[in-house]
């Protein structure tokens, strides 16, 4: 249970005094109930196993022109979903209290943001390292959870807790998919029905890939024009990108020959999706 | 007693071990004598009362073709200076282990780092906020102790920690100065002995403009003219910038109204020195 008869705190001083209390009892986290939280959402479990949910749309991450205004929120339908799960508070700051009027300070990861979502939303990556950096700060968790569907961010925020020395661990949690295979996100609100009946292509041309592969295709070229046939034959979907990378370093491969990520990003109209898989060495 | 029978670490590993230690009694820091430790230092006390002292000449924050090669460095005379301080711990990592071969993640503050010494070594502070916030999350110091000779890097690091939510508290220690007012600083080493015997005229330049000041003065360019003639009227000091400035916005003031940060940078050679001191509302 979490909404019901919880406090929902607003803004970082409250946070703060919320880390004292201390755990009534001992217990597991459901991490499948996690999975079927599509919010998005930073999970945080500090030092007595408080979990800590927040849900907090960050400007920062947003571009000219992009969706923060029209964004999916929707706070009280969140602590329903959130019931269940476990978790002690919910941490919904106001954005004026994460980022004052006299705030001036920001994180860069190099590189690795450089391409993927980087190139597609510039500063996007610059915002999420920045919130994620503040969090930690403000909550001191000693495990951090990620969504897959957001791969990039997992590496970007791996990086930035081993170069900044954050004393946490990361923990990525599994795609949680529609029946059609369509990863659940926010952004799905959005999609009409026309929209989303096209949707799934996304995981369908990442399965598309990953059965080439098993099938002893080794050419990046031939895979990713496979997946683009697939994703431009309903004139519904603008590809933004497609790419096979290394998991590591996300730099795209020409020949298959280990781990590999597959990853595309998908306009319908106004809204932007994204989806990824990881794909063993064959 | 700090060095003689004190470890030295070398690496974040060691660190992490070190804050779990005890202090093996109460007892006060002798602020007088961290005063008289005139090394680039950033002392932290952490939890227990530990007090550790950092030594680190940050490559981060010397930019191309300054003198990141020659800085003086002194470890062995370091710790015999320490000798006395009262430190448990003196952390002198490797820069291999402080920015390791991906280390890709910098720290920005913006506008308060555009001018003054931002402006003559650029990425000079994206340097120091960087490696304070990989200090900070390596040794969760409850204080931080900084001196005032590098006022800006006060005002940043204060920006850093409140932008970024780090639960801590900065000391700003007064500037140390030898007899004859040179404020101390690892570069003095390098003078020779003629630039040597100028060098005091920052300091003086500083209490002229204060006098200046007291006396009514309240043009900022008269006064700045007034410091101008007498440091350019030695031939070995070359001005790199003189200003009068808001000690909290570090922007340059017309006129004199309210408390204000006298500052100035003087090049002697090769070897860059700055000064500055904070002159009470008129």
């Amino acid at each position: 249970m979490v909404a019901k008869g919880r406090p929902v705190l607003h803004g970082p001083r409250s946070l703060i005094l919320a880390r004292g209390k201390r755990a009534s009892r001992n217990r597991f986290y459901d991490v499948e109930a996690l999975r079927n939280v599509t919010l998005p959402v930073l999970i945080v479990v500090g030092e007595n196993d408080v979990l800590v949910v927040s849900i907090f749309v960050n400007p920062t991450q947003f571009g000219q022109g992009e969706d923060f205004d029209s964004y999916p929120r929707d706070l009280q339908g969140d602590l329903v979903r959130l019931e269940g799960v476990g978790a002690d508070v919910v941490f919904a700051p106001r954005a004026e209290s994460i980022y004052p009027k006299r705030y001036r300070t920001f994180v860069e990861v190099a590189e690795i943001t450089e391409w993927l979502c980087g190139a597609s939303r510039p500063g996007h990556f610059r915002g999420v390292a920045t919130v994620v950096a503040k969090l930690f700060n403000l909550m001191k968790p000693h495990r951090a959870y990620f969504g897959q569907k957001d791969y990039q961010q997992t590496v970007v925020v791996r990086r930035l807790v081993a170069d900044l020395n954050f004393d946490l661990t990361i923990v990525v949690l599994p795609t949680v998919r529609e029946p059609d295979g369509l990863a659940m996100s926010s952004r799905n609100a959005r999609l009409t029905p026309d929209q989303r009946r096209v949707a799934p292509v996304l995981y369908r041309s990442l399965r598309r890939s990953e059965e080439q592969i098993k099938g002893g295709e080794r050419n990046a070229t031939i895979i990713l024009e496979g997946m683009r046939e697939m994703i431009e034959a309903d004139p519904l979907a603008q590809i933004d990108y497609l790419a096979l990378c290394d998991p590591d370093t996300l730099k795209a491969v020409d020949r298959i020959e280990g781990p590999t990520l597959a990853a595309v990003a998908v306009r319908f109209g106004h809204t932007r999706l994204i989806d990824n898989i990881l794909i063993a060495a064959p």
